[in-house]
């Protein structure tokens, strides 16, 4: 009879499990019908997260109160340890053994709500599901389909964004909280401790920037690519720099006492632990890229798309599981798997098998968003930890306000210093505007929620999530056309001329001397890097590139004779045009706009001062024309098999 | 400090769970890779699910005795309780509340084991994980990916064989087990209880079969259709018979003491249970079906792949938490939802669509499926209740084998009474042999080991499963050229002659009243059917068959026009074509092999006595030519938009 009890209980708890996840789908169902409606409709103000959350908000509100908050059944049991908890229970149930798992500790004042309501219980996952299930397939798809060449051409200010700017506003924030803090201690409102190192790790959290919905109308409506690759390229990276900024501030624990002194050695350790955490996380993730690209390549699984698929999707999986299992970052080294992933192992994959991991992925991705989204409107009311404390609400608002100008605007302006074409300050102003916080901010923020600290924090980022995404993405397409940044871009056609372009001169010409005077420095490291990677990662990882057996020295002949692939010399130009957007080639590059490169082309007269709007249509055919020209030209040193040497040389 | 000492664990734990996910995906991957060799060398006798095993041996040795066996950190803790065991458990640790949930009993002889070792711990899955989890998506791409022509043709047959024949097996082996048993008892090899009803849910167990290796090689060499269709129907319908069975065996609890004697009230309990579970979860998963399908027809939804591949999956998904939720079979859903997306909701999805979802179950289908064999390779030496007894194995080979012919031959006797196109005794023995045990027996069996019996019953089934996946897998080739079964045939061009056709006459000509003579009485109920899903159900759930406003009475006429899609009027040929494989053609109900039809195109000589191999060839060529003029007859009569009339009354 008591196993039968036990048995029906069991039964119950999975009859709940499956009611609470059918409540999550339906959300997103309904969240599917309404945004094909507005999508149906072209209505922009509300994109399909923000409309999760509002649903989610719905559904939460039902919950918290229109459900009863009895559960009569599994009353807590308690009896007293020595020790610290264990892991596993062993209990001894008049004579038979149960055994039991730690959940988690309970604060003394919460002990009743434990036993209030099921409902509620079996809607609040445990936050460890988004770091190691919901969020991978999103980062990862981010990674996958960054869009390389738009990607390739502002890294620099890409990188500088995510990095330094990341850690600007971080502190910044950080700093402006303890402001924040001291006042509520003065005014009586805080009743219990709140460290400067946690409010340090608030400005982590909520400097991971999401502009999920901004970069959906961009999309949509083909905004200017190049502020397209810097919002996105610079979120999908932060993401990345906030985790990893995260666990370093708490890995940052001065000995003694005094919490509040500054203690170098723990400081540098913080800073050893950032950088160990973040190189690693990148290795395993481009290892198990560069993994996945050598099977692919050296095994004919291209004939059978389903294995191709599976082997990738289960080789991206591993990075995650192998990184988390070497205590990095799983997230981070997803992140870096992706871009490897479509930098290498998509040109060796299949046709099919190209368009099978891009939906397969998107379509994951799409679902773990949505349902992130959806549970952060249902965790406003669901959550039974929540503090509100609308003085810290509103200082966090001015905070990140404050912290996203002091990212962008110094960093612009020391950004275009070095940059030829400058980002305009309706580019910069865009980039403020949409600073918007999402599933990655709330998933470091529900990681942690044990102390009085950790949950004023979660509860406020949760609001900050809410406002950004609804205020910001409804606000999107309005602020677009009042700054006039030009929508309807062809990212293919029309190479945008208001931007930095690596001056990636590789030949030794007459001309690239003159050239040089506006090389910027990073340019000379990515020089490097290309160099490299097209003439030995590209043709060691994939099918395409120059052969091996030109680029490397002659004594390496075999080994470049083996790994080089028999398709190289036929296939070179068939990839080519196929992988347009994802591979870098040769041609974006050694583009440079402006009178250098249009004197190449014997034509510099009407394009060098043109800056406003209407010329720059114009400016794009003859562009075009270009491009096209440097594509041959580029298509002409390939197929000779030589090195690859900058094309000018050959129109001059 | 304790806090910290916590946390470390839970680290710890995380991180060998991610070893252990690591371990099988590795697993999975090198399956992969192997596979590709095999296909790539055109081995073919062992399939990927027989590999998968040999790797989770491999594995499951080096994990059993290459592991150290410590585990330090976790000793588990004992405390009495008074009354029966709760779900949730609040410990008081030093003044600190730590919440444990209950994960099942241990055995006393058992409690030793709990600590022993970590690792073999980690890679033992909640079982319920395979029901929950792993065998939706397997059970659903099977529904979903039914091939309805062939399918449908034989539907008589393999209802037969699904219900009546695992009804069957399952009351041999039982009755046969329980003689295996009883004799166990007599040479004092039993040690604990075995009651009747254990070995009944044995039979229903085992009897589940799985011929996935066979189906493959079917697949790779294109045998024969109808062969096809009999095995791949009666495996997926006898899995969803096999749960339902057991479910209701496990019900059956005759009251008072003695548990041998039979119970009447809970034996007609247990075929309520029966029938009330199947119809349930049958309901269930046609209606998410049907509404799936009408909100992909009424919405326009099919302009955004991404949103209609998602919102399919949803309701998929759903589909097996309601029936879970409901309290029926979540898997015997997910099963007839994936038949009735195949045939009602996979006509309204864009092509693109089409294409995804097939994908994107396929692929989960082959991680799902390999992964569970892997598992049971592993599961062989890490799961730690095992309990082999020789003469019960011995006795479960037997009864198996006894249970499968009493199953196959006197039901295809019975059948071919019926039939007009017999099942040949080649293809009864290639029933027989094909008889394989896989993931749903093993799904079954592990789903609760709590009892000697159960113990003893799952390490059988595991020997049974890779018995036969291994020896009947590597013996289907040779086994299909012994018997003489032909192979490359051209699933949608050549309608094989020696089945039956279920012969629907629509219309109500002179011809039709001899067709009549030859009628099964299955065929009555199927034309019934027939009619009504042709006339009433695809116009109102898909944009093809028949206007409703000429096959509903004319008082309905303003709800006809509602429902009736604009689309069926333009679309209705276009989408005919498209949908060869999935919808039953009306040609393919009308054509009737032999002489009949023949006469009706004036050809009947040559034809009506070829049975050989050798002619084959030669009427299938005038076969197709009658195809070809029944569709052009079905389209004429379609296009003008009447009722469906039997197309032969045009040619005649």
């Amino acid at each position: 009879m008591e196993e039968l009890a036990t048995e029906k209980e069991a039964e119950e708890s999975h009859r709940q499990d499956s009611v609470s996840l059918l409540t999550f789908i339906l959300l997103l169902t309904l969240t599917i019908l309404t945004i094909w409606l507005f999508k149906h409709r072209r209505v922009r103000f509300l994109h399909e997260t923000g409309l999760a959350m509002i649903y989610g908000l719905i559904v939460g509100v039902i919950l918290r109160y229109g459900t009863p908050s009895t559960s009569g059944h599994d009353k807590p049991f308690s009896c007293s340890q020595e020790d610290r908890p264990f892991t596993t229970l062993l209990v001894n149930v008049s004579g038979k053994f149960f055994e039991y798992t730690l959940k988690g500790e309970i604060s003394p004042g919460k002990i009743h709500n434990v036993e209030q309501n099921d409902m509620l219980r079996k809607v609040t996952f445990d936050p460890e599901v988004f770091f190691n299930i919901l969020l991978p397939p999103i980062i990862f798809h981010a990674g996958y389909s960054l869009k390389k060449r738009h990607f390739f051409r502002n890294l620099g200010s890409i990188l500088a964004y995510a990095f330094l700017g990341t850690a600007v506003s971080c502190f910044i924030i950080g700093n402006l909280m303890y402001g924040v803090v001291k006042l509520m201690k003065l005014v009586g409102q805080l009743s219990d401790k709140f460290y400067y190192t946690d409010c340090l790790l608030f400005g982590a959290i909520i400097s991971a920037t999401d502009p999920v919905t901004v970069l959906a109308i961009f999309n949509e409506l083909h905004a200017d690519v190049d502020l397209y690759a810097l919002l996105f390229g610079e979120s999908v990276l932060n993401d990345a720099v906030a985790i990893v900024l995260s666990s370093s501030i708490v890995a940052y624990q001065p000995t003694g006492e005094n919490t509040h002194a500054f203690d170098a050695a723990a400081f540098f350790k913080s800073v050893g632990v950032f950088l160990g955490i973040f190189s690693g996380s990148f290795m395993m993730g481009a290892v198990t890229g560069v993994v996945t690209a050598l099977v692919t390549k050296f095994t004919k699984l291209h004939c059978f798309p389903l294995l191709e698929t599976a082997l990738f999707f289960l080789m991206s999986w591993s990075t995650f599981l192998l990184a988390e299992a070497c205590g990095f970052t799983g997230v981070v080294a997803v992140l870096f798997c992706g871009i490897t992933q479509a930098h290498y192992t998509y040109n060796n994959l299949s046709v099919e098998s190209r368009s099978r991991t891009k939906q397969l992925f998107e379509v994951l991705h799409f679902l773990a968003e949505n349902f992130i989204f959806s549970y952060m409107g249902l965790a406003l009311f669901t959550f039974q930890k929540h503090i509100f404390s609308p003085i810290f609400i509103i200082g966090a608002f001015v905070a990140i306000f404050l912290g996203r100008a002091a990212h962008i605007y110094p960093l612009s302006f020391l950004l275009n210093l070095g940059r030829r074409h400058k980002i305009s300050w309706s580019f910069q102003h865009m980039m403020m505007f949409s600073g918007l916080r999402g599933a990655m901010a709330f998933a470091l923020a529900i990681r942690d929620t044990a102390t009085y600290s950790h949950q004023m924090m979660f509860s406020t980022t949760l609001l900050i999530v809410f406002f950004t995404v609804w205020i910001v993405g409804g606000g999107t397409t309005p602020m677009l056309s009042w700054l006039n940044i030009r929508v309807g871009v062809d990212p293919d056609q029309d190479p945008p001329p208001t931007n930095d372009s690596f001056q990636v001169l590789q030949g030794d010409g007459q001309d690239s001397a003159r050239r040089n005077r506006t090389k910027q420095e990073s340019a000379w490291l990515f020089r490097l890097w290309y160099s490299f990677d097209h003439n030995y990662l590209k043709p060691i990882l994939t099918h395409s590139g120059p052969p091996l057996t030109t680029t490397l020295p002659s004594w390496c002949g075999l080994v470049a004779r083996c790994l080089t692939s028999p398709q190289v010399y036929d296939n070179q130009e068939q990839l080519r045009e196929e992988d347009s957007d994802f591979i870098l080639n040769d041609g974006d590059l050694t583009v440079t706009y402006g009178d250098t490169t249009i004197t190449a082309n014997g034509s510099s007269g009407p394009h060098t001062a043109t800056t406003n709007l209407d010329n720059r249509r114009t400016k794009s055919s003859s562009e075009e024309a270009l491009e096209r020209d440097l594509g041959a030209a580029d298509h002409e040193v390939t197929s000779r098999g030589t090195r690859l040497v900058f094309p000018l040389e050959y129109n001059a």
